[in-house]
């Protein structure tokens, strides 16, 4: 290896060592207090790192929490493909309700990628550059894409069906989420107060609920 | 009427006056480029009013937009039940079909009223206070009601499952919609690359299709 070649293997190493520590910073924080209220200012408090310094790794706030979408849309996708392929290869009596509770149970279990998911196309994609865009979006696609697959061969169902169930799936968990996620000022409003008591939403019951009629409603062919 | 009371109800009716103004305003400038992008200064700008001014008849910015989706929610329920109910009246032979048809129609005919919806949760409930929160939720959760029982009645569905419907058709609605309204600068990015083409969203068709199906999988029981 020559000097120079050393040299740039060091500094893209030290490069993405640095991506790495802001992205994690950015997760753990927006893990206590939710995406909405992290800031640039906050992440680079947190890693001592000045925020001129930050903004020479992602360009606005909202390319770093893009960033961890992209990320949380493959681990996600990968996760529940395996517990789908895991049905169909186990042959399922209830296959229906079987992948409802696959769907329902990987995306409550994941409250930040729920919290990221309704922040996308209303913040995240509006703050950074159309390359940016293009790079979440065609990883989310394919990672959309694994699931749907994994749907048509557990459910023998047909292609645009599948993509509407998996659009429904994590539209509904992104929107539930924000609804009423624990722990929130809102949330505690809600139980204090019996008229408000339709506000109260369990994520994991209640997108169980829906996808399993979704996906009922599209296997009996739409035709009662 | 004595003069002060004369006095206090000119004041009242000017008071009202402006507030209406407001409101008026923030609808036509949110219709033109989306809730996201309109401030309190292009308001107070488009209405001749200083914004220290504004102020005093709207705590934020954020509260003029839930009386907006205050108003656009009642607005919506009286519109999708005087269908439902017609619906019922009718006898129709599908009315599964014809109920998912009044509900993607009307939500996809309110473009301001979906957009709205993805805000709620997100930040316009944020950036209020509790009182204010309550008065829209508790408005929003009669509208949902009412659309609720209509579909209970239209379909002979019970109540959980129609409350299903109402939240997952107007969540859904304001998902879609943010995804890629036309006109806007993602929904040209998405149309211009082959590998974005799962991206676009025709808000209607695609609501309609998930709204279908949900009711479809709701009456058949779910024991398919």
């Amino acid at each position: 290896m020559t000097q120079s070649n050393f040299l740039r293997a060091r500094s893209t190493a030290a490069k993405q060592q640095r991506e790495d520590a802001i992205l994690l910073s950015a997760q753990k924080l927006a893990l206590a207090q939710g995406v909405r209220g992290v800031t640039l200012t906050d992440i680079a408090a947190d890693i001592g790192m000045h925020k001129s310094a930050l903004l020479r790794y992602f360009e606005t706030r909202e390319a770093i929490f893009l960033h961890l979408a992209k990320d949380a849309w493959s681990e996600w996708s990968h996760a529940a493909k395996a517990q789908l392929d895991a049905l169909s290869a186990q042959g399922v009596r209830n296959p229906s309700g079987a992948a409802a509770h696959v769907l329902s149970a990987t995306l409550a279990q994941r409250p930040l990628f729920c919290d990221l998911l309704a922040h996308v196309p209303l913040n995240l994609e509006r703050g950074v550059s159309i390359p940016a865009v293009k790079d979440f979006k065609v990883t989310a696609i394919a990672a959309a894409g694994q699931v749907a697959t994994a749907l048509e061969k557990t459910l023998d169902l047909p292609s645009p069906a599948t993509w509407n169930v998996v659009s429904t799936a994590t539209a509904m968990a992104g929107a539930l989420w924000q609804m009423a996620a624990p722990g929130t000022e809102l949330r505690a409003l809600y139980e204090s107060d019996p008229e408000l008591a339709h506000a109260i939403v369990d994520v994991e019951p209640r997108l169980n609920d829906i996808i399993t009629a979704l996906i009922n409603g599209y296997t009996s062919d739409g035709n009662i």
